[in-house]
């Protein structure tokens, strides 16, 4: 059973089907194609907004890439300290922005709030020579931790980052995830909750490689044609990434799969709340449960051969300190996961310890 | 008729095949699964010699991996000044390479010549401390105007560089086509010439998006991953670009698929030799011709809806230099390129001009 | 009266003098002259230790470059949160080190231990893709907030660090302050404790603008000429450099500069700890006194002119929280104080409150 | 006797005493002072024109900064392929321009002409995806090899430039070597013949270390503060660059130190003209001679310890080769050189070879 992360899946059918039916005849290239051109459309009513869209085949890069429009090498980004952008990308956003720096804040969960976007801006002062001038906000939906931002948060964070003029990135690795707990509209989680660009990711969600930087604010695109030229991630057959978004978007394909996985997420974490042995870590919102797992139950996940990710517990709560020997273990589900693997883990986990 | 690209056709059909075979339950991510496995292997196989090897989606990601691990920020680059790398790239290398300079030779039908290496590093004296200091060379094999690196001339050109330790890189985005040519074996052309690094190309040749990047001298391959990774170049779900390289390299399919595409451009080429109005502007030795066509030629391309690319003369021989109204029209074949269409090409080409 | 800097006064008289007496005849250019030799063997005198030294007239030049050479673009250092490097210098280090990633430590003060050190390295593994790779802690002796590091304290900082393979630099824009006041030899503070790395500062203690970057591992130093080249900082007339040390380092001027400076600092600091409405903020070790001011006396320096900086306070120890309405006041001492400039400052914080 | 450049002199007696002048009491730091504040009313005055000035100690920072200015790090510079900042400052303008290229043109004596510009930018599509954008033109005035372009020449650049949107810059290292040659305004030879940024030298002109990027387009300086503090070329002490420019500018002392060096060479430039086994390269128009030399009379200089730099033959019009033996040496004229030297190097030059 393998729980690592939603990325050891590979492909849903519907995706596979598409990309077999773009594979013919010569195409226009380096994402001039019709494919690719179909897409930006649909991102378009997807979020009710004209859009500038472009299409990569990672996260990091789609991430690293939109910040750089965002911010000057002397700019900085704040975001949650640990969030992917900040620890998990190896330096991508520094690297495409020539140098920009992250700051990172703290937050449970890996949420970040208004008053620490304030906090920060009062200690760094507009216009000031000797510091980085802080242009952006990043947040991640869901987070690494799993927890979902509702609109209103957004907006509350926007607000807190626009007197001085900072933009909102959102990375929606998981943006489908956080959709369908929200049950909201595309539009009113992102733009018209004053998200500027939002990465968002096809791959965790059934593609191959296809994540799309989307910008509502569209004068920020003006260089992104370069910037993914010269990073060398404009494909020259452009429609294996438009196709892999078309047979993710048709249908509302992409929510279905979405759905799954929350719904295999939700069970474990309602059946482990009724349990003895394991908690929460944090409330379980999107597609992925932390669980705090004392010795013997990790014991019993090796012997069982489940494949999980052990966790940083710095997002903890305060207050809710591990015990000595207990780990905080990640839990991902995808669209791929099936049910009776789930119910396995349920009965591993809820096994009476000795 | 499309003859503009060969990145302008989709996946040869055993490609399809391969990731639809790989799409199979869960894999390691971040290319540590085991189609990516068997890829290293199969090219120190192809080979014959250890190497390292990272796989990439795109020609332009391969070539500026490569060069920046060849060079130093304040190091240069000996390359043909229209070269890919130089000229095509958007500057990828010097963002890849933290500034690093790319030094442009001279040389008919892109070729650099060992007596221009050797003028230029004459100039540039070891250690200096005002002037960039020459770290590697870069050609491609086949050049951007379809000429073919001999052994004993890449032997030639190491031997002019390595005296200052340059290292050799070999650009093989048509490198099948090239070796298809040349008759040797991928050895004999590479690491037994003195290439250290080869960025070798599948995507013209029948891949959707899948470049390796193979290193002959292994030590230059020590931060490779960190490269890659912080360039957003390391695909979650890896294996897409294992599988596609699977495909293509069994069975000696990626050679079947570059013998066909330059068979087309030798029927051409030698169709328009015995004809009219229409002669090469440098021999045709890979899958791309390139021909001298007079506006009458250049009309009745264009009544025929004829796709091609007009391109610079700069790379004519001295002593050919064009007539007024005479353009170089550049006709690239593919794996998907059709026999009847080079036959039609070729009637329209050889018709009596009016 | 002007407490704001230690750089706001110009240069000292012996230091005037050197560079009027190497203002004579031609010299060789770019360092290569023979002051900056004769200040290369110095430091070696100074140190009791072959070094490679580098002339430069910024400290932010100084630690950029240093920095650079003891990291990878996708390499990280460990500093406090508040430092220099970090937070004043709007992104040098980032922008030297080719995106290299700062990253900061809490620690009262502005210094840095041995446990949040071990903790962050615990948190980032070695070798690991996805993360930037820790590669240097980076100190400041004395610290921002005038505090300064013990042999011992250094010393732990790199046993914390060495088992990864960190590089230690010291940041000595206020070296002499703190070698005044541990009554040490250099050699006691740099690399008997294990620094590898000092950045030398000449110009906050009597020069123009004479920064030296010292390099105990002179390994490290290899690739500096370049470095400090292409980054506009090796000056023609290099002997403009190599003249102020000189001035500075005969007979112990520099020493004798920095006791004074530190004295006037004692004197301010003494005689508010017997005052009333004033205390410090964190003890005075060096050449600056950080004071917690109320309302009351703010308002009688404004009146009285006095000149000094408004500071953070997120340095104070976390049982030592501001009043309402009080500050955090720095005031610096330099060469230059005049000891009547300071009595007059002690009356001024001593009158008692109305 | 050393004739190797001018930067081995030290600094004129007037500028040391402006240094003497300002080193009183206490300064604003990091450029606020009063003097660097006079010096940009100054050059206001002297160019006729509102101007944004940035002071800093090196040519090679004010040349990077300047371009920096003027590109996107997908942008290009056009420029002679032997220009100072294309070939003398080890990759400065790529450093400071996060990868921006230098576009290298041919020229006869260093000088580029508007049909080279034209040419290359008729390869250079507007707004093309793979290649690097053209966004400056930077030309040296003097030029390397002791050239004035004369404001229609400037002028004809700008025209050719100006309908793709290029900024003009103007390294002017010699900038006042130029201007005595010319007899013109500044105001012509810059803002009125179409030049956007000036980098405008102190330092080969009898300061120790000044240089000023002048902006024409103050809008071109909109984020120079922040790209000059994080070079680590905002010096804390600034008024030591302010002074300097005011010993040189007050009373046209400048342009008598340049009148000086220039009458040096002309004397020098016009005895070898009537002389016998020495010619001049290309005319003499500044304060540098270049001289063929054949081995006799380079054994002749040698014996007699003149110092001279051997010169590259590549700026030697096409008719002009050297003979076997001969090689062009470079001979620089300074505020300090003594007419008892070059009279003595006239007769060594023109005496009988064996």
């Amino acid at each position: 059973m393998n729980f690592i992360s939603d990325n050891t899946a590979g492909a849903s059918a519907p995706v596979m089907a598409a990309i077999a039916a773009a594979n013919d005849g010569a195409a226009a290239a380096y994402g001039t194609d019709i494919w690719t051109q179909r897409v930006e459309r649909l991102f378009a009513e997807l979020f009710e907004h004209e859009v500038s869209v472009f299409l990569v085949t990672s996260g990091t890069a789609a991430n690293a890439l939109a910040l750089a429009c965002l911010t000057r090498p002397w700019g900085a980004v704040l975001t949650h300290q640990e969030s992917h952008v900040a620890d998990d990308e190896c330096g991508a956003p520094e690297f495409f922005g020539d140098g920009a720096k992250l700051i990172g804040l703290p937050g449970t969960g890996n949420k970040i709030t208004p008053e620490s976007v304030t906090k920060v801006l009062a200690r760094m002062r507009e216009g000031a020579l000797h510091q980085v001038q802080p242009q952006a906000v990043s947040i991640a939906q869901a987070t690494e931790c799993g927890l979902v931002y509702r609109p209103d948060e957004v907006r509350a964070l926007k607000q807190a980052a626009e007197p001085r003029g900072l933009k909102l990135h959102m990375d929606g690795a998981r943006f489908a995830n956080a959709l369908v707990t929200l049950g909201c509209s595309p539009a009113e989680i992102t733009w018209k909750a004053g998200v500027d660009v939002l990465s968002f990711g096809g791959t965790k969600n059934g593609a191959w490689a296809a994540e799309a930087v989307v910008f509502f604010d569209q004068a920020l695109a003006a260089e992104m044609k370069w910037r993914r030229k010269r990073a060398g991630h404009t494909l020259s057959k452009g429609r294996l990434i438009g196709a892999q978004f078309e047979g993710l978007l048709a249908g509302g394909h992409w929510l279905a799969l979405a759905r799954h996985a929350n719904a295999m997420a939700s069970r474990l974490s309602e059946a482990v709340a009724r349990g003895g042995s394991v908690r929460l870590a944090w409330p379980c919102e999107a597609n992925t449960a932390f669980l705090v797992l004392d010795a013997a139950t990790q014991e019993r996940l090796k012997a069982a051969g489940v494949g999980y990710h052990a966790w940083s517990d710095t997002a903890l709560p305060d207050d809710a300190a591990l015990a000595s020997g207990d780990i905080v273990g990640r839990f991902v589900m995808s669209f791929a996961t099936r049910s009776e693997d789930v119910e396995q883990l349920i009965s591993l986990l809820n096994a009476p310890s000795r």
